[in-house]
């Protein structure tokens, strides 16, 4: 009827942020970070309460206790540091803490003068009990508490001052009574990723187009001459699309169109052929021996080799005859390819998950990228996840995490809100944005501010992309090499994690295949190409040195300090970022308008960034090496798009001495 | 390892709204409401979902389906009628519908003219599956249709419209495959309650002063001569503060001086002496026989009786005897009273719910309630729940709700905002509010806007006073009767419950007893009052008429539809409320200043109340009994705070023929 235990634990415990769906998903951290978590603590009547945060990695049974801090209208706070990879839980214990409340009405009676020789028996009552509890150490210090709380020889003042000093709260804080203690509902979850999750600067490149010499197959021993290439702009994940064997039935030819002519080397994405399926390399790539010499010798570049998790086969992938029920089979006893009416991919077999045999498909699925990991990937770039179950993806991200704490899964999902975040939520590392799109001011503000300051920020983690090699945004397309400076400053600023595909990117590359698709004239994805990296217009300078004011600026490492400034030009948008303890602070103004020179005056709070509004301040501009003395809150700018369409402004406090 | 049945349910449902702290806590509503719902649901993939509302009274074990529509970006809603007092319960469930989604990909392919023969095929076999499930008679209609689909005879468009038949789709939906079906993890309730826990005038007045001359002790038949007077100014709840016997130990005197001279009554708090306790009644005031036939006599009036629970004791109470362990003893073995330090209370001791026996005293407390329910008592104002435990109001109003689902208990807890809002949270009907306190425009406004447009609307009924006999705000010490106008109109208008303390309101009473406290001079809690309640000052009158404008009008009597809009004198108040349908639109604007008359441009959403902007509209002022032509968004106002403060009116497109 009344159950036991509720009858007397008077706390109640809500409110607690951050809390992803009532604790159903973890936060997400880096390590090294300090976890900081607020919750409303009360009780009935006018007691003084106490609380602790308890937090443990999820693999040991011992929580570790944290005070917690009382803030105002009932609010608390606690904080941990989380030292390893992994997961931890953590929840809260709070109890009506009735020497606290003795101690604060004698002082109350006290100070109106009131007749506290009771109170003084009662608190040698509290002690004595809270002795009980206490090593024996301490418990004769407590006795001689009692004693002297009891004692006639010992005057009001002397008992008060005891009873109210630092010593007496420090033992008994240690021996209070927790009888009826309420512990949180819930245990919450922290996934600790390692610091490349928040920081990473990605380049996207088919293997395939790396030859030296124009028309031959570029093969991983070709991309290791790349390398200098790439790690010299500043990037630090290389990231392959398929590198599988490629089927020949129903291969797309040049431009996507349904017949591959003879020598058209199909799509990647159209993984499996007799040669083998998503354990396998692509012969004309090499072997897995070369792609795995050329991790190493990656690595010894700083650069991480991504692999793309592309869960769907070609129709000739070993699959399909070894797992038939894995693919769902028409009326006409043929095998549905993908579509998306009236659009078809004849040359893609997606497979389906809600077959009977599903149990025995999603292992064979972690198995592929289990094989990988193998080879010393750490990276996965998973192309539509939002086309497979979602307890799919929650369970072979978990289990793989649990063994390899290490791997990180970025998601290709360009779909609907709701689905990009509920991916975000069951395990994905980072995620593709819509920053692809998003080109004006407000709906940049509007998006960003969504992203990094509501509960967004705790699980999903955006990897800003200007180009893919499906998307060529109109915005590139029409603002040509201004617009791919605007955008790449906007991506590397914005988001602490970036990518571009190249060499299309730096090369300014801009003409479209028609114009009612995104997609590249002579795509990549059904051809080899043959890039000019030595072009002189090419952005590969400027990139370099965007990505290492990126590496410099621990600001541009992390996007939640990420605010929006008011400036007076609609063309203008205004932003900081700043670490925790504002050593480092960066101001990024970008000219939208690739077309037209725009000015405008910048406004900024001061005193939020540290500032002294009464003091100058300089503004070393990052890109153009020049630097700026500043005063007060507004201040005049002014970007040419043919010239840096930007400022990235380091902010310093004059110091005058 | 992998949970075999979560493998193949593909949908997540989430973001459910109403769900108060993820479903801890039932939403209220009142019988006859339309609980309306929302929630996103979405899967993996391009499939097309169904997704159904379940809902059942929580005695019934049968749940009821209710459609739910797409909206937008994933959300769903759905809706149903509660028609029975007490608990409800509701949850989703949802599925990937295949008809469906073949349904839409077939009307794709056949507008593209694309070969849609196979597709037929597939279709015959998902209704030929159904047909597994379906009645005999429909077995048949749908075996005709399987026929048809796969007949040589039938052309393609006499097929495809065959299949995009409302009737296929009919017939479908009832049979449609829910093998992996997800249904939402919670189930949430909703409690209903009668129609007074959203609209009730409340009165509070002293019994003990009602006695016909002067120096006599009041008694219920002597109250019966006053109900005329409080149902004539449109009252239906009539207060009483405790008529249970009051102690002698440690009486209060006048003006609350801590020793009782000879005849001083004591205060009602004050519960318990040898003639009884909490199931007694004072016997100055009659028996429980006459109290009874109050009740009765009340009922004509269409005046309900709400009584006093204040769990507290005074030092003769028979508890003190019979329970001693229901108190807290002291070191001086002395029964510790209540106190807030520095200030005391020594007529009243509060009761120990730390006890080891507090499941017989929660039973007790119980038992009291349970009392004056059969006595005919269904309102209860509780006093001071925030120093009792929380566990214990949930417990005793839900075991009293489910066998009375008629009781309403009101929160009289004037205390931090968390509190107040857990206890309304955990089961009390109604809840005392900060209205009290809150004076100017952005106060007024952003308080009620948190009451009627956030979650808290859900779970708090706020019940708005503008005086108490703890409480005699400094606006009303200040500014006399033009105030006591002001918040009268207030009260009455912005909450669909208010209660007013009597005869102290209606007669302007403003004597403070000092400079410091907000009570009352000669406050009637310490002594036998007499209030000249035909004075010709009285805003009797005034109040008759606001209450029957509340009667009159159903834009009143409900809080949601509650919307400040803007008027250009920060002295003026300007906000309307109306019924869903709009056929009652209530505009209200009132001067805050009691000093001056103030005058300013109203502003107001013509098209959001339904009124075309470009027509002429009646203002009938239903305080002045006076009408205005208006037209367009602004127009002008004028009050006079010596005259009526405020304007009520109520608003008619004037319709031309």
């Amino acid at each position: 009827m009344i159950e036991p235990e509720k009858g007397r634990t008077r706390i109640v415990i809500e409110g607690v942020k951050p809390e992803i769906d009532g604790g159903r998903f973890p936060i997400k951290r880096i390590i090294g970070d300090r976890v900081v978590v607020e919750t409303d603590i009360f009780a009935d009547g006018h007691d003084v309460l106490s609380a602790v945060l308890l937090y443990r990695k999820e693999s040991d049974p011992n929580w570790t206790e944290a005070p917690m801090e009382f803030l105002v209208n009932d609010r608390w706070r606690g904080s941990f540091v989380v030292t390893e990879l992994g997961r931890y839980r953590y929840t809260f214990t709070a109890w009506v803490d009735h020497f606290k409340s003795w101690q604060q009405n004698l002082a109350k009676k006290a100070e109106a003068k009131q007749d506290v020789s009771v109170d003084f028996l009662e608190g040698a009552q509290l002690i004595e009990e809270a002795s009980q509890r206490a090593t024996k150490r301490d418990t004769q210090t407590m006795q001689g508490w009692v004693e002297s709380l009891r004692s006639n020889q010992k005057s009001k003042s002397t008992k008060t001052r005891l009873a109210l000093s630092d010593k007496v709260a420090a033992i008994m804080a240690k021996y209070s009574d927790r009888r009826f203690a309420t512990t949180y509902s819930k245990e919450l979850v922290v996934l600790v990723d390692r610091e490349k999750a928040r920081f990473s600067t990605w380049y996207e490149m088919f293997p395939r187009s790396c030859a030296p010499e124009p028309g031959r197959h570029g093969t991983f021993k070709g991309c290791e001459a790349r390398l200098p290439y790439i790690s010299g702009m500043g990037f630090d994940v290389l990231y392959f699309p398929p590198i599988h064997p490629i089927g020949h039935t129903s291969r797309k030819g040049k431009t996507n169109v349904p017949k591959a002519k003879s020598g058209d080397p199909g799509t990647p994405w159209a993984i499996g052929s007799e040669e083998g399926g998503h354990k396998a390399v692509h012969p004309q790539l090499g072997t897995l021996e070369d792609f795995r010499s050329f991790i190493a010798k990656a690595r010894e570049y700083g650069i991480e080799v991504a692999l793309d998790l592309a869960f769907q086969c070609s129709p000739d992938h070993p699959y399909v005859k070894e797992h038939p029920e894995w693919f769902r089979w028409r009326a006409d006893r043929t095998v549905q390819y993908a579509e998306n009416p009236p659009k078809k991919y004849q040359d893609i077999y997606p497979l389906e998950f809600e077959t009977d045999n599903w149990q025995n498909l999603w292992e064979e699925l972690k198995s592929v990228a289990l094989f990988w990991i193998e080879q010393g990937v750490r990276i996965f770039r998973v192309d539509n996840p939002h086309t497979k179950p979602f307890a799919f993806w929650e369970w072979l991200i978990g289990g793989i995490k649990k063994h390899y704490p290490d791997v990180l899964f970025l998601s290709e999902a360009f779909t609907r809100p709701k689905i990009m975040y509920q991916l975000a939520k069951l395990g994905f590392s980072q995620s593709y944005t819509y920053f692809t799109w998003r080109n004006v001011k407000w709906e940049l503000t509007q998006y960003f501010t969504e992203l990094t300051q509501t509960d967004v920020c705790e699980f999903f983690r955006p990897n800003l992309w200007p180009n893919t090699p499906d998307i060529l945004s109109d915005y590139l397309r029409d603002g040509g090499r201004p617009a791919f400076m605007t955008r790449l400053v906007l991506a590397a600023t914005l988001g602490a994690n970036y990518g571009i595909y190249g060499p299309a990117f730096e090369l300014c590359e801009n003409r479209r295949r028609d114009t009612v698709s995104e997609e590249y004239l002579d795509s990549e994805k059904y051809e080899l190409k043959r890039w000019d990296i030595e072009s002189p217009n090419s952005l590969r300078d400027f990139i370099t040195r965007v990505n290492r004011i990126r590496r410099e600026n621990p600001a541009l490492q992390s996007d939640l300090s990420l605010r929006f400034h008011s400036v007076d030009n609609e063309q203008l948008i205004w932003y900081s970022k700043c670490t925790g303890d504002l050593s480092n602070i960066i101001l990024v103004v970008v000219n939208l308008d690739y077309r037209y020179k725009q000015s405008g005056w910048v406004d900024l709070s001061l005193e939020e960034l540290g500032l002294d509004p009464n003091k100058p301040y300089k503004a070393y501009d990052l890109l153009a090496d020049a630097t700026y003395q500043w005063q007060g809150r507004r201040n005049y700018v002014e970007l040419d798009p043919q010239k840096i369409p930007a400022h990235i402004f380091r902010v310093l406090q004059v110091v005058t001495t």
